[in-house]
């Protein structure tokens, strides 16, 4: 018997896989997983943990990454030299892998303590939001918000979790139609309506681009005790417009404070997924580890939103297959088209095949790549596909399409009324968000270390033998903790005033 | 003799013009300027000051907006009606009308009290700046702002303006080449080594598209006194890079604030012009008489920036004759051809042509709305012209491509060196700037007043009588004035820490 103290570690990511991933160097000869290794693996690569035909199916992550070309021996190194895509790229096969999910009888079904909105949905924060409608109203927005503050509300109604500025960089100097203002429409709609937000004021110059009073027309918006509008122009001048909020928002304060928490299910979570400075570890610690937690969210109820469309680019097929119908398969594919276009008209292509450097690490095809950044959505059917920023109303295991840059992103899983962020990272992302917290997930033990004031999780030690649905389940007792009202890392450090970003798309003029 | 208190007001915008615009309606019969009107001319409009011969041209602001088609008599009212433009508008007629331009002698130059920076460059404030290179570290250079602030930075170096986080959306998710990618750079080195700060850290998460170990490679910069640079990563996350921030401007800050203004020629003062929110006074009022002001600057041997390519689109030709030289002229009509590019592929089109409404209100060529926003500009010869962000180094009169969306056009002209601000606004516009001053001008009496806490000079008097040549000598004195320290309403309000907005070119992925 090998030492297990100084045993090479190995890593098999799903009971269904045909390989397993080496932790660490696997010696020619070695004796691993009750094989003897042929020839030298190494770190961070893929062998065959049983004798794989000619043909068939490479499967990790309980998926399939490639077939084999080639009868494939146990204990063999598993890479590009032996393995193939055949057409497996072209056949999106929507549905051929959907599943009737069984959710938990309701009495098995957990509950969290959530505010309770009269518009039926539930928040995980009490926040009062100043919403801006361009950056020409930033400054007013921060203003108030810091008049406040220095007034002592905090102190005065400490049933509200904060007064939250809403600043961002677009707004006017854009076209008044088509994508770009209809994103933008969608996002600050998504944050008026927010159930983090016990009340909102949204504040505009005046001459912009996106009029407040077109936007309220629009989206059926009226005036309530709880949603106001103004302008500087139409107040006044600056002083006049902080004048009007910080009297709006004294009024909304009191009933936001005797708002309490009750008991909720977990079906009306919505998990945010993200991950951000990704490394060679986020395939196979904190992402499916995550997505372990993202299927028990489901299977009590709740919703779990993945994005990042260009991380899982040219492995949509993957998806496509778990998709609950054939249309919402090719509701994906069409955005993957539309990103197609999108980045081609700005001069770049979409393009996620593995590097040089990934290869080298151990990845071997696109599909094995994607896998690693989808894992995050564990292994639920796909019920529903939503563009950028647009209300998340499907139950279950969903995707957004957004960029993959962290802040943007975010943000329009926030706008589609995710109350509940998590994200991995290797790298070390600093990333924090209001209306909604954000739990950050460390993929490894060296960043966690280093970062432990940012970091609410170490799934570092999956890589110790941690098995990764115990670490799932960690991870979803923090969830519920979290939106019970436990505070993260990113909030007691007091991120979130600063990462509303809209995605912008289009000219600047 | 007509009673001088309810006589029709009329105003002539250069000496040169053979056009007055109506500021009251002229009725039939009504004799104004020593003519007699012979058919109605609605408030607004223009009508002919001598007889104007079927193809002479139709002269305002002392320039071309058209030519009479067919005969027009002293006093009849000048339109779409008997107005064409014939070729001009295909005609750029590079440098044609360059002027050797004669600035003061040396002894009759003015001066202003400003900070000379060791570069050789001097700045009208003295301020320290947190850069960042990507949103992800945004919130860390606002705490550590924040941080400082607290700790009464304020009262123990009054010498320094402030510490301003310069922060924004953008950073990764975007091609690591290419136009996007380079208008960063060139912006964020810009406020680098901009002379309104006494110095400079700069922070990033590390991991980001925008790594700042190029940056300082690419640009040659070196760690040194007043600049310094980290990440996020490498300090082992946002405490100790606050820390670590606070602790470098704490080292800063004496030196910095033992700085003293000393007196400096006004050749080292570079005005960016700006309008934002105009209205169908504009071109009557703040914009002609911030042109008297710039070229005031010009001839005192000064720098002044017209900017907003979209609003003197399809007008160009008025620039090009201008233009010192063909090659200065060919640089701005490749802009012209840039923006149709840009806006074509992002699915819309260039268009300053006047709207109904504008033709209502008595405008009648592109060339004659263009120069409305152009006036700004004055009459000087254009010397240079620069692409978005790029280092101002021309003296006189010179034109940086920008869109015209206000906070991302003076990101731009302030990245270029800009250490004033001169913006006009009718509608009221509520922008501030730091580390640069933004003085503001009203276009009409009516936002002057109900705005009056956000705007520095009424230039709406204008209509009452005012000459313009008196506004501008108004508006130039202000400038040298806050150039040498007084504060502007903007910055008595406390803007400019949201009003940072480098132009995003480019897909966000
Ligand atoms: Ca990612
Ligand atoms: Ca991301
Ligand atoms: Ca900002
Ligand atoms: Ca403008
Ligand atoms: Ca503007």
């Amino acid at each position: 018997m090998p030492d297990p103290a100084t045993a090479p570690r190995t890593l098999r990511l799903s009971p269904r896989d045909n390989v397993a991933v080496a932790l660490d160097t696997l010696p020619e000869g070695s004796r691993v997983d009750g094989l003897v290794i042929p020839a030298r693996v190494p770190r961070g690569h893929k062998f065959a943990l049983a004798e794989i035909a000619d043909g068939a199916p490479i499967l990790k992550f309980g998926q399939i990454i490639g077939f084999a070309a080639g009868a494939i021996a146990p204990g063999a190194h598993i890479h590009v030299h032996n393995v193939a895509l055949h057409d497996f790229d072209r056949d999106y096969a929507f549905a051929a892998d959907a599943r009737a999910e069984v959710p938990l009888p309701p009495e098995a079904q957990g509950t969290f303590a959530g505010f309770r909105r009269s518009n039926g949905r539930t928040g995980t924060r009490n926040y009062l939001g100043i919403l801006t409608s361009v950056n020409c109203s930033a400054s007013v927005a921060r203003f108030a918000a810091e008049h406040l503050q220095r007034a002592g509300v905090g102190e005065w109604f400490p049933g509200v979790d904060g007064i939250v500025p809403i600043t961002h960089g677009t707004g006017c100097g854009m076209a008044a139609k088509g994508e770009g203002f209809e994103v933008l429409s969608r996002t600050l709609w998504g944050y008026a309506t927010h159930p983090n937000f016990a009340a909102v004021v949204m504040v505009g110059l005046g001459c912009e681009m996106f009029q407040i009073a077109r936007f309220k027309a629009e989206y059926g918006v009226e005036e309530t005790d709880t949603f106001r509008t103004l302008t500087i122009q139409d107040e006044g001048g600056t002083r006049r417009a902080v004048e009007h909020i910080t009297g709006a928002l004294r009024e909304m304060l009191p009933a936001a404070n005797a708002l309490k928490r009750s008991q909720r299910p977990l079906s009306e979570l919505v998990l945010a997924l993200q991950c951000g400075g990704s490394d060679g570890y986020s395939g196979l610690t904190a992402n499916p580890a995550l997505g372990v937690a993202s299927d028990l969210l489901v299977r009590h109820g709740g919703t779990s939103i993945l994005s990042e469309t260009p991380e899982i680019y040219g492995a949509e097929h993957l998806l496509t297959r778990r998709a609950a119908t054939r249309a919402v398969g090719e509701k994906l594919v069409a955005r993957i088209r539309w990103w197609e276009a999108y980045t081609a008209r700005n001069g770049g292509e979409m393009n996620n095949n593995p590097s040089p450097g990934n290869k080298a690490g151990g990845l071997t095809t696109i599909l094995e790549k994607s896998l690693g950044a989808a894992a995050k959505g564990g292994s639920s059917t796909l019920n529903a596909v939503y563009e950028y920023a647009e209300p998340v109303t499907a139950p279950g295991f969903v995707f957004m399409d957004t960029p993959g840059y962290d802040p943007v992103a975010a943000t329009g899983q926030v706008a589609g009324g995710a109350n509940l962020i998590c994200f991995t990272t290797g790298r070390g992302s600093a990333f924090g968000c209001k209306p909604t917290p954000s739990i950050k997930l460390a993929t490894n033990t060296d960043v966690y270390q280093r970062m432990t004031e940012d970091m609410d999780i170490n799934c570092g030690d999956v890589l110790d033998g941690v098995p990764l649905e115990r670490k799932g389940e960690e991870i979803f007792d923090l969830l519920v903790r979290v939106a019970s009202g436990e505070r993260t890392k990113s909030e007691l450090l007091g991120y979130g005033d600063a990462e509303f970003v809209p995605w912008q798309i289009g000219a600047v003029m």
